[in-house]
């Protein structure tokens, strides 16, 4: 046996007191504030957060404000923030390195979801798979290189947690190019079908008042966005056979029209998709629909874009995605105002797997991690999504088993892709590039009119693409 | 080393004198009369054939005919033919089955064209795979099976040859109720591709004269009807360098207009398809353009039914399909006039294969096969289109090696639909059929379309499902 | 995230207050009485245990006093205890099942230690693999088929804990007869090599006292009493490294000399073999030496039986398994002096895990499970030894990735072993037994020789092996 | 269909007309001279043969033999010799190369036979596994990395014929080595078994006369010197039927009594151990026996070395290895007296396979080669014995399908030896190699003795191991 409960904390390692986190991607103003949060109200461990963007003021920034706030009367945590124009120092002898980068959405992420829509592609999301999360693939691809060497030169043994999309193929970049890395990505996605189950549990379990999500026990298989649940439990309750019964009240799915969800945000979510998916496979997709959709071409074939509300979710046009307009603003009021920024609970694991990894209490996630035997009937090393026990030992996943045939034979055809992406990015390769694009479920389009689209997205970001041998790739030939 | 000549005809054993082959489906006209045609010029092999059809007279006019022709002067051969009311008699003893059967055409085959017609889903042969070809698996199923079981009890170590399509999923079913049968699928598709190389190779080799397809060596990788080609050659030419030339001559590709064909066949082909899989994948796709559509969403997703036009083939009415209106007056004028009939040389291999079982001549040739090794990175035991060197010994089949990634993917999306299609005919189980029918490549429409097309074809064809539980199929639920 | 702390005692899941334990051998006096121990200091869960034994008597006693012991004042438990003649009704919706059985040592165990050694073969435990393992395995499968049977018909859900050797074979048994049956093996082993890595924690980390076996993080993979550790961290600190430092202390390995044990127990251990496969293949063997030794042919290779010595274990003489005098006695004692029997803190961990699987507290621990990708270089389904998190939800395995090739192969050469002897079992195929048997690396005698040894041996014990074709077994011919 | 008859020599390929080979090992008084037999006799295919040995003498000599017998009258083929005193120069260009190579016996074959011996470890042949072929191999491993190394340079797409023992594991150095080599290995243990099958095909078809090996259609798995053969047939008899029959005769096995071999010659083979093999494991042992008793632990556990003629077989003392004295004086013969070399039929097929290989006459042979998925429960790319068919497009194994677990996991340990070997000797890591070393079946002494008898052996042969890292090797440490 081995104890799984917290470390007396009278008997701290001595390794909890001087911690350094590097952040890739430090300028941003959502994970790094959250970081900064969590980190203030963690006691048993210490340090100094080395902030790196390629935008460095704004990283700046967030390292005034968390100094800032280090030094309010309410904080008995003792971390400094410092920010860095190169990664390399950033990185330098680093315990742990946190990932959270995105290109300017304008020169990017609006082509990536307008330009598949004049081919009557429809992508909610486009961050992961589908034309959009191919072309973000290739992008990100260079920049995880960079990462993953720059790991291997400064912090060899650290600890890499990655948050960027497309989640797996930003992991699988970093293992490609250093397979020695630690690196995890976390996503939030299973947890909210954690507190889905947790309500329906509530529902009619008598004596389940306010379960949270993290109480489910979920069995966790797949890939990030396309991850799959067969099995849940609550204090030995098996939940899927409420999860039947509630199903039977929801029906039908579909249940809503076109139109019905007018006045909702662009982020609604009634798990239409999830479902579906298990009255026909058998087991619950574990992730937004918005996301689900994406990996089969069936929910997104629509003759209007506001057909898509009959399965309970919207698109998400590409003029939300461009730029955060309040950022800067919050920031200002932040530091002008030493009380305004209040600390939450965030419902991030970050510092909990940090104490995990330093020896401190273990935990049980889920993450995304190179398939070691998780889910043997995927890609062996294709990263997957996965239970994992965090201790000072390292991260040790658990076996989810095998996938029934039909949703491996979904789940594979994107790791395949995923698989390609990696490969052609690393050769820069873009007719190889191409296959997997063909090959992604949305482009259900003429062959002739898929590499139109394909020149068309690579030639709007072209100076995202100087790592890729532009001039002999047949696919960009007249 | 092992003999590949033929033994001295002056040593020929025992065996060849006394062989019988029973045909299921011996009423039809087409492989009948040409098993017939081949069997009376095969000299050095004699014995009876005995016919077995779900209607019996055709099989005794086929008799009658094999009879009276084996007895014509300028026949040498002796085979004598005998109809049966029995599949039982027909296969007693039997060393060789032939099975070569088809359900009323208007009773299945077109609604299997016309229905998902309806919901803008079009499939030039609908025989093999997309909704009509998944439909069609699940009514050979129980029909194999009965076949299977039917050999294991009469002539268990008898070589059967099957000629029905699906090809995999029949020879398939053959394996599943009867693992230890001799069984083999036999398919044209891969000689036209042959054929097509030859020609290529009498173009741009100067000593190429008269190059035949069969002389022409190729690789086969892939399951029946989606096969591909990574190597041939000829005489020690590599012909796929000639095909790289003949490639840039044909550009470009689609090349044809909507109207172009409209005053050729509908079985007409211009291995556009062929060829762009090759431009875009690296391997020759190596059957009809028809065929090679159906496994892909791109060629077939059409706004307007002749726009397929453009990659070089037509679709073929479900009216082509409805009963072949020239057999009975054919064979009256066979039966009438004893001269009639006209021995060709018909390019068929089933008589050269049992001259080869039987210790004869060894060939080499491709056939449908389970996987055993040949091709490592699709399903072990599924069917698979694979080389294979046929002796005395048996049919050993050669090993072909591991496709490209993304050509993997794709081949064996549809292994795993016919995988799960056998389970689900073995089961009885359509919820299960239907997961397989969603993840047919062309079934890219909204998922709930996709039930009801599934359930409007059941319906229609509900005579054919008598083996299934339609009762508790939550698919045809309303 | 999934937490892994206790749930609140206050909200105990109703399941724990009416559980039934069947116990299969529960007329033993070793891990009965440890069972009664444990239980009745288990306030959180009662209900009842069922004892079945082949021998009714023991059963009856064992039921007798822990009913007295549960009436003690000092006990607060709520267990009460029933003895049964059959099977099914010990059995019968039992929540949990418990196996330790063992037949008569004078009939069997003491032929598998004493004949091997007239070929001069030498087996210090005799009970796993050899040639004594062997024949025991063949004659426990049939009663593990029995038992799984009887789950499958009377408690199809319940939990079924292995403590009886061969625990690798035992444990398949059970799942060859009854796939869906949930069962473990529970063995020390590992517990041992955590101890030994604990106490060299303590000896080269300043702050690390009393240190625990189970505070200990390993990494365990291989099989039961073949197994190896290529990880141990303590509070995030990597004890192989201070292993590497200790090994330079303890050269020369071997370090004994024959004769240098006479005065120490039969069950002595000086972690010689251990830490050779250490040195030799870079893992740690994490069995007692006289295990490991038994699976490969180098430590037992000897002249003269005390050569053993130089390894720094014994053999243990078949005079010391030949019953166990005392527990009789023992057990008057305990009867008649309700005082007598003294509760401990035993060590075992069948209590936590059941209140595990309750829904109670989790726990992490090494056991005996099926391979479904923990190893996945191992045998697909053979049971292998593995770390796993064990909640309400069930059994989880933690990945432990792949072996050294060599020493893979060593193990796999095992796992083929016990994967034979289970067919030969489920079969009654003695031929095939003696292929298995051949391929023992202790046998590694002239193979007439061996045939002869594995006749006398069946012959010895001929009626255990009454579910075994021996007329037909040409091994047993003369 | 693709033709296997010979095309017709009226249109032979140009490529035929100036092939050249290259010979490394050029100076071999043995294959050499057979090469220069067959060559001489084959008149389709006409070119020269560059001889390349590290001793120029011999080589000059084979060049000047062959050029002098080249325009002998009796000779119409048209080939000339010439001798090189570098491989480069021999391989430039290159359509095929031979190797054929061997170190100087009493400097190293002579330690792995008799140094062993004094361990009571008894080799018959000592070339491919057990002590002396381990170290073989690694001598061997730097000398083929060079080969392939060369050929990469001078001679990317020819053709190499391997014939230099350890055969598997040099044709795997090649391969290690330059991936994309062309490369198989020649043996002609399995002629010998279907040269025995032949004989009792002729005792029990009455039929059968004069039937010759290569007229036996064998199945081929498992490896060089291990390989197995589970199905034979002649024009279509099953000729295991008749192999049960004679093992019936040939009871009991084994037949002979020490002493009764001291008139035969050292290599003579009474098939026991093939046939104790079949009748233990079911499958024909395929190579001699002195090959297959080095494999497993039981034929070679002698007490006295002549023990182990009860086998039928004898050891090879070490005297018959060292340097063969007749070669210089036949040379000398040769070349004075024109007529004094008689042309055979040498039974080789090298020069058939060439013939094959340029598009001339298909033929079937077994032979070594990566396993691509002919034996698929082998080490995928580990060097098999394998059935093929050799065309012009080049070497297609034949699938042999799985062998039985028990077999497989004798084979499978020496397949996983070798390959450790190849990653030792691509390191120079001889801890690595000791690990095998451990491992080969027959080294089942003392683990400390293994360690002795290692470091004396490498000692022994210090200057053959020169790619080693002699001076970091614990194994070699005092």
């Amino acid at each position: 046996m081995h104890q799984l409960t917290a470390n007396d904390p009278a008997e701290l390692p001595e390794s909890t007191s001087d911690v350094k986190i590097g952040y890739v991607g430090g300028g941003s103003q959502g994970w790094a504030h959250t970081l900064i949060n969590d980190l203030l109200q963690c006691t048993d461990v210490s340090g100094r957060v080395a902030l790196y963007d390629v935008n460095y003021e704004p990283a700046a920034k967030n390292a005034e404000l968390g100094n800032q706030l280090a030094g309010r009367d309410d904080v008995d945590a003792d971390w400094t923030f410092e920010a860095h124009h190169d990664m390399e120092e950033a990185l330098a002898d680093a315990d742990f390195v946190i990932c959270s980068i995105q290109d300017p959405p304008e020169e990017t992420f609006v082509h990536d979801i307008d330009v598949p829509q004049e081919y009557d592609i429809y992508q909610p999301v486009a961050d992961t798979v589908g034309p959009g999360g191919a072309v973000r693939a290739l992008r990100a691809i260079p920049q995880y290189r960079e990462i993953a060497a720059t790991v291997r030169e400064q912090c060899p043994d650290a600890w890499v947690v990655n948050y960027t999309n497309p989640m797996t193929v930003c992991t699988r970049a970093l293992y490609e190019e250093y397979p020695d890395i630690n690196a995890i990505g976390l996503c939030h996605e299973v947890f909210h079908i954690q507190k889905l189950l947790a309500e329906i549990t509530e529902k009619y379990v008598d004596e389940a008042e306010d379960v949270s999500g993290s109480e489910i026990d979920v069995t966790v298989k797949g890939i990030n966005h396309f991850t799959w649940i067969d099995e849940a439990n609550w204090r030995g309750h098996d939940v899927f056979q409420y999860l039947d019964e509630e199903l039977e009240d929801r029906q039908p799915i579909p249940g809503f029209e076109p139109g019905d969800l007018d006045d909702e945000g662009y982020w609604t979510n009634h798990h239409q998709v999830a479902f579906d998916l298990y009255d026909t496979f058998g087991l619950l997709g574990a992730a937004g629909d918005r996301h689900l959709a994406e990996f089969v071409p069936w929910y997104l074939d629509l003759e209007e874009p506001e057909e898509v509300q009959r399965w309970g979710f919207r698109l998400t046009p590409s003029s939300a995605r461009a730029g955060d307009g309040e950022g800067p603003a919050k920031m200002s009021r932040y530091l002008d105002d030493e009380g305004a920024f209040e600390f939450t609970e965030s419902g991030e694991e970050v510092v909990d797997i940090m104490r995990a990894l330093l020896g401190l209490e273990p935990i049980k996630t889920n993450l995304n991690y190179p398939n070691v035997g998780q889910t043997p009937d995927l890609t062996e090393g294709a990263v997957v999504e996965t239970n994992a026990v965090i201790t000072g030992k390292g991260v040790s996943p658990i076996t989810a088993g095998k996938l029934p045939d039909q949703i491996r034979s979904m789940v594979q055809t994107t790791v395949t892709n995923q698989e390609t992406l990696i490969e052609a990015g690393f050769t820069g390769d873009l007719d190889l590039a191409f296959q997997a694009f063909c090959n992604e479920p949305l482009v259900d389009i003429q062959r002739d009119e898929a590499r139109d689209l394909f020149a068309e997205l690579i030639d709007l970001e072209r100076e995202y693409f100087t790592d890729y041998d532009l001039e002999n790739a047949d696919v960009l030939a007249d």
